[in-house]
């Protein structure tokens, strides 16, 4: 299918920063899009959400229903199942976005693709996903109070959640690859101080193993034999990988791939704007993708006034 | 009341900036407080309430409602009726903050203390403020669909506010009390083509008139004489005005006052940061101060751990 239309906007992704971006957008009378591979992105993976305020606990699941109805209110149904190759930026400055369902044409992008995580690609790893095993201590670590517990890694982050883990958990387990840490020195001291936490280096994760939920955990030593610890809950924390391969590619990104942008979720693209996990954002949460999201869309509206 | 505990964290404000950094502080079990001359701030006045994402429709009173009752799932009580004088750098770096209710002394400080719309200042302006007198054409502009309006202002938010409000509005009337817009050309032009809307320059905004709901505004015209017009809504964007005169003295502010953040929310000043309306993001919206919220909190907390 050929979209000859040129849009206002495409919004690209299906999670909460498409939706905010969304909301906005209708209420601006925008003629745009929001197309996405499936909808509800990093949300709908979440498990319990209990930091989206106004609600005290509900789920990923849940959330993502909701934002999808509030869309819908404004009679904004997301194009699902489209796959994005690449945003093309056009030599007038406007945007054509090639995808699995044709192209479309748009005068502004919001790139809210979000990101996926690092996986250790070990046995047991897909199959107890969201049952033990969890890609963000901030989000799910409330959830394992006087638990036993693994964080898998050995960056900033990791070390940022073994100390949140150690406050909460019984006992917590650190299996790191290497022989040292290669996070910030004055978090490694503060995690060495703390008691409840056995830090193993060299330590090459093999195995999550489990029934209905996460029993344990194995893993190589420094001498090749294989070790098994019994854990509820196993924290991967070995990066995130952006979902910005399909950005123009004038866009300008960070080391980690990850898509610049300023106060104003403007990249260095007249016209381009991202929002949530897909940027270099230092904290990946749902309220921050989301007020990125609107951001991003209350820029590309002034961007619009001005080229009217 | 002299309060000598030493929190990990003061937050200063009471509407959604400070609820989603309340709500992660209370999460990550840090020892902190919320101080607020009243709980609610520009979420509480906004009337009816579209773009939070997830409610399709509410009102301010209610979200603001719903963030108080989930700070209270988490066992925060916000200390209401705290004026804050000012936010002292202590000579070791931490926080002193001197309120009517006695000092608090804090490792970091949030500051979410909001903005007050700069008021014309004539009759009838506070009794119809919600009733057909707004600050804030992009949450409230969608309620006047089809009805006669007025922006009252000659900068870019004004500019922007009627553009918008062109869109919607049957007419749209602008007050500007100088001869000229102050606002960007290409907003002047693309208003200047609009045929719904009415620019009156050198016109002072003299009273507005209603019985339930507002019903028309008066002003006078260059010569002196007193003009009325029928209208059912009134945008007031004469500037806002940050409430950010209690930070402290090192604090970096834009030329509006405004507390200048990086995208890490962030102040030039370590252990003090600032989300929401305060600030110098462009875009003052409920979510954005929520996600703003969040990033500051998720900051200190990582500046509390580098301390320990």
């Amino acid at each position: 299918m050929e979209n000859k239309e040129v849009h206002d906007l495409i919004i690209i992704g299906g999670s909460a920063a498409a939706t905010a971006a969304g909301i906005y957008a209708a209420r601006r009378g925008l003629n745009f899009k929001i197309i996405t591979k499936d909808f509800g992105g990093e949300v709908a993976t979440s498990g319990e959400i209990g930091n989206w305020p106004g609600i005290n606990k509900t789920d990923g699941i849940t959330l993502a229903g909701q934002f999808k109805e509030h869309l819908r209110y404004y009679g904004v149904e997301p194009e699902e199942g489209v796959e994005v190759e690449k945003v093309l930026v056009e030599p007038d400055g406007s945007f054509l976005v090639k995808s699995n369902n044709g192209n479309y044409a748009a005068k502004t992008v919001i790139m809210t693709t979000g990101v996926h995580p690092r996986e250790l690609g070990v046995t047991g790893e897909k199959e107890f996903r969201n049952k033990g095993v969890s890609y963000c201590t901030v989000c799910d670590g409330p959830l394992f109070a006087g638990k036993n517990v693994a964080t898998v890694g050995g960056g900033n982050s990791a070390l940022e959640s073994a100390l949140m883990l150690s406050d909460i958990a019984s006992q917590v387990y650190v299996i790191n690859k290497n022989a040292q840490f290669k996070g910030d020195q004055i978090l490694i001291d503060n995690l060495n101080k703390k008691n409840n936490v056995k830090i193993t280096y060299d330590a090459s994760t093999t195995a999550i193993i489990g029934d209905q939920f996460v029993t344990s955990l194995k893993y190589n030593d420094s001498s090749g034999s294989e070790k098994e610890i019994k854990v509820d809950g196993i924290f991967v924390h070995i990066g995130m990988v952006p979902n910005s391969s399909l950005a123009p590619d004038e866009t300008a990104k960070d080391q980690f791939g990850q898509i610049k942008v300023n106060a104003n979720c403007e990249t260095n693209v007249p016209g381009l704007y991202a929002a949530g996990d897909v940027t270099d954002t230092p904290h990946k949460q749902i309220v921050i993708a989301a007020g990125m999201g609107t951001c991003a869309l209350l820029s590309a509206v002034n961007y619009l006034n001005r080229m009217k």
